[in-house]
């Protein structure tokens, strides 16, 4: 078995082949969840499924399911991510960890090899969360992290319910979530960072994942001329905001190179060019791999804000709307990857992710731990995301001898 | 003469007859221009008109004339303002000076008043400049400031342009723009600012308007995930913001009391959050009354916003948008105006209006002058703009006169 390889260039191609689907003229993807593209994509994985003698459910919120059985019907050793991308996504963020684990299917295949315990193939739904704004909800709804009638009353920005879409698109499943049966879990991501690249390393052995939460915060000022309003006599939530994100800045760096402080959204209503904005909404999204910088932060960040909104006389609105726990992985998976490592002698190195991942919410269910390989510049939710082949395949054959050494035994009458 | 007064109830019922189209649940009006509710704006107003025997013309831009004849042919005094309003506007902003200016004539007519010069009442399109970017449209073509098909070139967010929503609302006219034969104009306007009311005066004389102008200020950022990437390898448009941002109050502040400095408009793409943003847009709109101090306050905004750029290694494009030189009225007209004010007996000031207006466009053309009355709490752009009904009359009754004394000969028998 230590022979054992995935198939380099089938993966790759099978990568750039879904790539098609949502592909944008700068050469990402736009493949946002639920939306026609990913009904493709989904489609496309399915028929590679079905080509692999794999079984193939999907459950009410649409994770799709493929099993490789083993010789027990149960202990299942799981793997997966997605296939949902941001709106000016890359090729790689998720796709690779799904792409991934069914090349371990076909390697097995290929080589046929019986398993003690089945593999099962997962693509979460909505793990992004930007067009439906929860992120990693598929996994969330699995795990029994979050209601499925929750997850299907979302909306998007045009109205249309993730209930709603899952039947437009025919990925509404009548298989309830089966978690009961999976005895380990593991998920090999593109870092969407730049410490390996940085020093040079193959893999990121993942011990855990970053505390992490997003916070939306809502001034309300005075809509007023901008000429005759004399700058004393405005309420003006832009002024706010010149004090308080400087001062947001500076605290998260005070907390240390870990920490991480991003304004994703802002927009200023009415938005008129000659009108002082009657309301400013912004998002901030705050995260540390440390529990008690973390919680430090995101005190401060309300502590800085509130008072700087008090100073201009304005009202503020700041409300947690998404938040993520970190993560300690499983030591036995986080082992096993090592253990591949070792096996395959690559050059690696322990990390905490700064991303949330399916991964957290596999977690709560399960033994579990992730396995990362650089990408070029540390870019992901850009267009311009890169990795090599080599390094899809390096993260593969990681994945695959992860899998088959933690838990999925191979009591081949040869071994 | 001296008693000629304007019938205060007709100018308060037609301004909240006129406020029935486009009205907003909170009490403002969304009349925005070459809109639906813009054309049913003008349709009343050219219905009044008619009836008040008034000879009704529209010009290739859209701009509605109002002729009321006098002895002679030429040498009319005109007055008006606009009837588009903000998205979020009033029902006073534009609105009291056209509804004035027809009062004007209405009371005229009650009286059986010839005058030796014509009355020229105008409507001009798109003062506002919030649909289609160009504010104080239809004067500037009128005054030759903007060519036609520039103006008719202009398109809204959904992509249709002036020339075709005037032909949509059947207000693009076969007559051309007539300017030849003005010899003095008035206008109108609510202050848009807090000084009347704060001084308790009853009028302001408006000796000239302040210097301004708007640019967009574009940086491009490098879309990044907001987990993994470190804060020193970001390449983020917020935090050259929250570089720029208080250091241009700052420095709007060190230009004194009449400086204004104002962000209508901010907006991050892709606008997801938890993706550093690729790109930042937003305007900012600066004025002085003082061009020393306004030429000062432009380019020392040019070097804040690029220095803090620089620092963070973003590109930036700023580009002025709409400018909109400082004027200095007209001695005559100003005289005129004192000498109502003086007639009437009204509380009054000389003072620079911050905001522009229709009036700045046709001074270039004929000598010109404005009146302002206060407005509730200085606020404008605002559905809760607010004037009473002795505010509107009294200045509509300063209009009278000041068009009668200044131009409007009575050569009656009697006199």
């Amino acid at each position: 078995m230590i022979d054992l390889r995935v198939n380099e260039a089938r993966l790759w191609s099978r990568i750039q082949e879904m790539a098609k689907h949502g592909a944008t003229p700068a050469g990402g993807c736009n493949r946002q969840a639920l939306t026609d593209e990913d009904k493709a994509g989904r489609e496309l994985f399915i028929r590679w499924c079905k080509a692999a003698d794999l079984d193939v459910r999907i459950d009410g919120i649409g994770n799709i399911f493929a099993r490789r059985a083993g010789r027990s019907a149960t202990g299942a050793i799981l793997t997966g991510s997605h296939l949902d991308t941001q709106p000016s996504g890359g090729k790689y963020d998720g796709i690779l960890g799904v792409l991934a684990g069914l090349e371990v299917c076909e390697s097995l295949n290929d080589q046929g090899i019986e398993t003690e315990f089945p593999v099962e193939l997962v693509v979460w739904t909505n793990e992004e969360g930007c067009r439906f704004h929860t992120a990693m909800m598929g996994s969330a709804v699995w795990a029994g992290a979050m209601p499925l009638e929750a997850a299907y009353a979302l909306c998007d920005s045009s109205g249309a319910s993730v209930r709603e879409e899952l039947i437009r698109i025919d990925q509404l499943g009548i298989d309830s979530v089966l978690t009961s049966d999976i005895a380990a879990a593991f998920e090999l991501h593109i870092e969407q960072g730049p410490v390996l690249e940085a020093e040079q390393l193959e893999v990121g052995v993942v011990i855990g994942v970053q505390h992490m939460s997003r916070h939306r915060i809502v001034i309300t000022g005075k809509e007023a001329h901008a000429g005759p309003t004399p700058m004393t006599e405005r309420l003006d939530p832009m002024r706010a905001l010149a004090d308080f994100l400087p001062r947001l800045y500076a605290m998260a760096e005070a907390h240390g190179p870990d920490a991480r402080i991003t304004f994703g959204f802002i927009e200023a209503a009415p938005g008129s060019n000659n009108t002082v904005p009657g309301m400013l909404t912004l998002t901030v999204d705050i995260r540390h791999p440390e529990r008690d910088h973390y919680e430090a932060m995101v005190g401060e960040a309300y502590q800085i804000i509130g008072e700087a909104c008090d100073t201009q006389g304005l009202p503020v609105l700041i409300e947690e709307f998404w938040k993520a726990d970190g993560v300690s992985f499983d030591q036995e998976c986080i082992a096993a990857v090592t253990g591949a490592v070792d096996l395959l002698e690559y050059t690696a190195k322990p990390m905490v992710s700064g991303a949330g991942h399916d991964a957290c919410h596999v977690a709560s269910v399960c033994p579990t731990s992730m396995i990362f390989i650089p990408c070029e510049g540390g870019l992901s939710h850009n267009e311009a995301e890169s990795i090599t082949q080599t390094q899809a395949s390096i993260g593969a054959n990681v994945l695959l001898h992860a899998m088959l050494k933690r838990a999925t035994l191979v009591p081949s009458s040869k071994d």
